[in-house]
């Protein structure tokens, strides 16, 4: 028998193979699919099923691509979306793997189409819930897709999917969710490599409601968007057939800059916080590779060009991370890394940093309208891990969006101190801040973590 | 947080690391011991506990190696014996990793030692159970080590080990046995690649009694055992602290024959059955590969020299079997396989096969004294797939230790056709045979299972 | 600076990449072109060129599957043909590669169009000289390819670029050909790793004429092609733009069988001689996977539906083999190999084997009436080997188109004795003949290898 | 046939590996010697002899690690050392691999037992020289090392073995030597991947002499060494037997600062060296992963222990750097690098960097005695690339020694400006004057050749 679980790091999106005699199936394969054949090969199996637990938002599907190759027939899961391929599955019906069945359970709440798959076993009993977006480890698929007025009717079939469908389903049975620790799909995702329905009964906050009202008013909310939600939206309705991941060339420092200047180009940065500090490219925008998948697509439109500076080596992951989420534009990398183009003499900027020591000291001194502390987290984080006291507060995420809104506070004179949990977040903000703020901004190393091993004073909600 | 299962194939053994922030631990790692060093490389992680959960009887531990290279503290499972390396493992005491904790459980029954470790969540709630050779996914240990006399109070404390330990840990929590379908040390084990105390609960046939003497009465029973399990045993008490499995040389056929000649070797032939029956070398014995794991112990001492034969690759896969097992005296194999052998003129011998069409024709028309049918599968198989009226049984484990048993029988003359489930075992039996008896023996291709597929009479017990 | 070789066994053909700084180029890309992109990502580099020495007979050049994904210039070499992509190289011109340059030699000879590519090292001079098709170690390309009459003209044009073009850019310079020993291209290619002009020059025997007219009358002969030599020419002047090798399912007995049935449909046995002569499936075409892409194009056309038999694990090598050759009609192959078709009691047939010692024995015994000795190998092989002496010679390559003129000494009744260097290629020879004759054929396992091993008596020409 | 030429970066050490049929050489193997084995393996080979081509100064061999696992013979070169393991190598004697032959040829001149390596093919004419130190492309070996006195002696040695014994094997044959570009055994090796002896003799500057009084009064030069070469030529006549390379475990912040405070300990920092001006670890040594073999030989003693610092990958690279140079006491590497010490509030320092853009428009407005401009190129490296007027020249490799003598210029006050050709040797030079010198000092990024790129004032020696 074969169960094996495909993680996607960066996005934190999990996908499943799971077969039986020579029969397997896939669930969610995402966009580079090689591995799900290399697994079929290296068992002996052809893939015969390809199931879709609902649209996603936050990557392209493999589906297509996927079948191309295998000859596996495609099931999606939303009859009310104009799909460009495969068929709808039929709920309640047992799909054949070998001596196994997979039976497709209609389970609403993240999207109204939102499908779990079931794995039984030799005897029929349940063994594992395929649960897509609408159950993770400690979290719930979001639910507002369908506007902030549809929230109360879709937590609803969501209270209905989790308490009435997947709960009864057994304790004992293994849970195999879409996302981990990490995902933009769900901010509380709990870090945890193997779940049961039982355990997440036990641990999961969402599945501790004894009412169905109290429920809907908790788990309703809005969260901000990325931009490329609506793309990969559109996209996954038709997405490409087959296609590798791009390969891209190595530029010199001379052509890295000759493709800079041209139209709608944008430089990523992927190296650590500390190096693009020490020196970057003027106009380049810190993404590190590991938050990379979280973040550019807030930032970024599908379609601009864009180049990577790197240590010089191939940068493998962040092209499989950005081709994974549709942005395929990439127009090469800088051969050598920095290195090469210090020695060519190429214009730099670095950005100033602070360590926590530093600031404890300063603030303790400085009169308050002298500077400006900038918390760039995200609620949750404030809750759980405390908070400076005075500081603004915008998410990284829509930071750019409020430029203007808070441009008094900004631009008031004074450096800017930005800090979010490890340093990291913040040198994107400082990247994203640069040219359009007049202060100057100084990053906050280490972040409230290195705050908090301080004896600097420190704020925590009760 | 760092969960991997780590599988051993040809023993079916399954190792486990387990991991949180910098700190990981074993249980009960293999004998080649990179791939743990791997997996703490990939994540970032020292190694920090090895535990064992019994002192085992089917492979070499590899604790002290691991420990060599890593630095970690061994536990042991055992007070009783006499262990040259690491210490006892404290019972109910909590070990942490990271943030998780592990917490040891005595759960005598398999051996009088053998400890469970159970894995805490964040929360202290039970999350994982390593079982070690308690409990398997639809089967339990063999409780027979301690003479025939003892089995009935050794069923009893396994039947508390179950009952009163490991189901009230909860059905949500995910079970990780030591060995999966296939291995030696469970001949009823499922194929379950993921379980559950639930699942077993609903599903392991040993864990349905209602009253403790009829688990007692029903579990008892004792099974023959490898000759190397001894070797093994007392190897387990003092391991090699670290060694590579061995490197062995390709030999020109010149160099394998003067090789063969010297005392104390067996040549092993792992190809396929048809192979081996077309041409083989003179008094090799037959052991594919994926049956060597469970084979070779019953008939090999660990000191005998070994040659091996097979298509001419370099034998990995059976280099590691035997490694594992304690046989490291591999002199070397054939160069390019059987096609040197032939273009070498050196002598070879064949095996005769016949077919399940020619077999039943045969039975039809030819009188039951005139040949043997032997059928040398397990109990089990004849209780679940049926059997053929009027064959001799003998297991092919015990068949070399039972033909002067059963010398009338086997010498009386005639054909004797061997039959086991596929053919395979039965191609190693005959290999056993080939210069121990005079009548002409041939192997049943496809075995029992192909006799099924046709119309011959086939009886199912009832 | 890099330089690779890249070997793609079975073809023997060679291809290589050169590169300096941040650009490469690769000269005659294989159909399967990840490899090349793989290196220019681990030496961070772009692919700035691609050249074709000739227009390839035997195997689908990759250069436009390469470009497609790299972006990288095409030059191909023969201005006389339609060719759908790239664009024509321009002898003696420079082509920069960082600060190396490779210089374009027009050498006609093999194909009208041949170019080498000449690489000079930083100071100009010349340093390694990619020898498409022209100059071999050990051999030179053929030359039949435009009619038996025009042999002399182009036996002539190969003098020219052999003696006056290539022997003059200096004994020290390094020798880089499109093909090794094993090569359709060359039958007397060397088994030199590495060469060079001056080790050439003394070696080769097509190096060591004195006169113009001396190597026109020796070098001049013409061999068969095999089939698909055609189709390749064909499918090389508008290769496909990228495709990646099929993935091909596991197929189970029954479904092997259904599809076994189709029209167009052939299987294929890529095991060992001795697996097949036990037991193969009735029809199947024995060609062990080493032997698989030199002889497969002489038998079958590019269209045909091909399904796989081997061990069961994934026909990689068999695959990408085929893929190369412009074979992509790949159904499956069967899962688990014979053994499943064995247990489900499929029909079966045999191959009779007989050694050396029994052939040698029964010659001395039997009148030449009774027997037929069927020597298959080519030509070059009886002239080095030896031979027996009365055996009938057809090469294998040839052997069914030569069923009906020797139709009379092969079925004048009695047994046939197959034999060739080693066994396999005899194998194929009774595969294909097993049906087609009356008489009872035998493969000689060992060949001449075996018989010259032995005292059975043995010409040798002189 | 084999050949495989196995590429130890950071060494530059070539080591290769041919064999034919059966059997395999090893010529000159590295430390960790598993890549051989796999060869072998993969060839289907033995490995029967081991060849060293001299005493080797800059790596442990792994001659007797190899033997250990392949029971080969192991033959070493130099008759007047006390080897504690193998035999001498008898010149001019032929040892049998397959049908090839290698026969040893006694070249002195880089150490006196020095031998070179003839391999011959089938008809037993040269085809490839494994030169060891003697010859390299572009370079010949050091000859100091029996004292400056001895140089004219060995030199004449040298001599005698290029013009009189390599030369005359012919211009064709292929030239094998044991570094390549980057070595610290040769200064002015070329970077040709390949190369014969004809091109040697039209490239090579010391293969260009008419008399051999020339010749040595030109070769003759002393360099400065190593600290650690002394403790490998002792290592060297009694190398470890077998060792695999250390497992090094990922240390928490805590922890790692604990073992920062214990005796003979030293913190190398392998990130680029804008992560390292950024912010590093007080006291921590700058040696960029890529330079570490060039340098650490220089500045640490073999038997302290080591912490490293990188971006939180396993340091792999590094740690099979240091295992080859006989660093063995590594303890451990930063968990998820900096960036988990700046969440941890532990302390660090940065180290001031310059633009060349900065640096030379303050040069133009500043009194020379306000700061210095130290270069720390070696020699060779002034006379092809240039310097700066008014520099203070001491390399790096003898910075640390030179500080007394240089201490008048380096303390009189203002700012230090350090240079290379890159920046990479200049960061390493600023963490070992960091708490040395009392001055600023600041890193000129991009080094000279950054400096060359722009319109600042360069000379260049004519």
């Amino acid at each position: 028998m074969l169960f094996k679980k495909v993680k996607s790091e960066g996005l934190a999106h999990f996908s499943y193979i799971v077969g039986d005699q020579t029969e397997a199936a896939v669930i969610d394969p995402r966009r580079d699919i090689d591995i799900y054949l290399e697994i079929a090969k290296k068992e002996g199996m052809k893939i015969k099923y390809i199931f879709e637990t609902h649209r996603n938002e936050d990557y392209i599907i493999g589906s297509r691509a996927l079948a191309k190759r295998s000859n596996a027939e495609i099931f999606h899961a939303d009859g009310e979306l104009d799909y460009q391929y495969g068929q709808l599955v039929e709920a309640d019906k047992d799909y054949q793997i070998g001596r196994l069945k997979i039976e497709a359970l209609h389970t609403p709440g993240h999207t109204k189409g939102s499908h779990s798959y079931l794995l039984k076993d030799y005897d029929q009993n349940p063994w594992m819930l395929f649960s897509g977006d609408i159950l993770f480890a400690g979290d719930v698929g979001r639910i507002d897709f369908y506007g902030e007025d549809n929230i109360p009717k879709i937590a609803a079939l969501l209270y209905d999917s989790l308490y009435n469908k997947i709960l009864p389903l057994g304790e004992e049975v293994i849970l195999c969710p879409a996302h981990g620790a990490g995902s933009v799909c769900g901010s509380q995702i709990a870090d945890r490599e193997l779940t049961t329905i039982g355990i997440e009964k036990r641990s999961n906050p969402y599945l501790q409601f004894q009412s169905k009202d109290d429920f809907i008013n908790e788990v309703g909310k809005t969260e901000a968007k990325p931009k490329y939600f609506e793309t990969m939206e559109a996209a996954n309705l038709n997405p490409a057939s087959a296609k590798n991941a791009p390969f891209i060339p190595a530029l010199s420092p001379k052509e890295f800059e000759k493709e800079m200047k041209k139209e709608d180009t944008v430089v990523i940065d992927i190296r650590s916080d500390s190096d693009y500090a020490a020196s970057h490219i003027p106009d380049s925008v810190f993404l590190w590779e590991d938050i990379l998948s979280g973040f550019v697509g807030w930032f970024l439109e599908n379609n601009k060009r864009i180049l990577l500076v790197n240590n010089g080596d191939y940068p493998e992951k962040a092209v499989s991370y950005l081709f994974r989420m549709g942005f395929e534009n990439l127009v090469g990398y800088l051969a050598r890394g920095m290195l090469s183009w210090h020695m060519a003499a190429k214009s730099t900027e670095s950005t100033a940093i602070i360590n926590v020591a530093q600031l404890c000291n300063l603030l303790d001194t400085r009169a308050e309208a002298e500077y400006l502390l900038l918390d760039i987290r995200k609620e949750e984080e404030k809750e759980e891990e405390g908070y400076i006291d005075g500081a603004l507060e915008i998410p990284l995420t829509v930071l750019q969006a409020n430029l203007v809104k808070y441009a008094e506070e900004i631009d008031r004179g004074g450096e800017i101190y930005i800090f979010c949990g490890s340093g990291m977040r913040s040198m994107t903000a400082a990247s994203l801040l640069e040219n359009k703020v007049e202060n100057k901004v100084k990053v906050v190393l280490g972040g409230l973590n290195a705050w908090s091993s301080t004896s600097c004073p420190i704020k925590i909600e009760e």
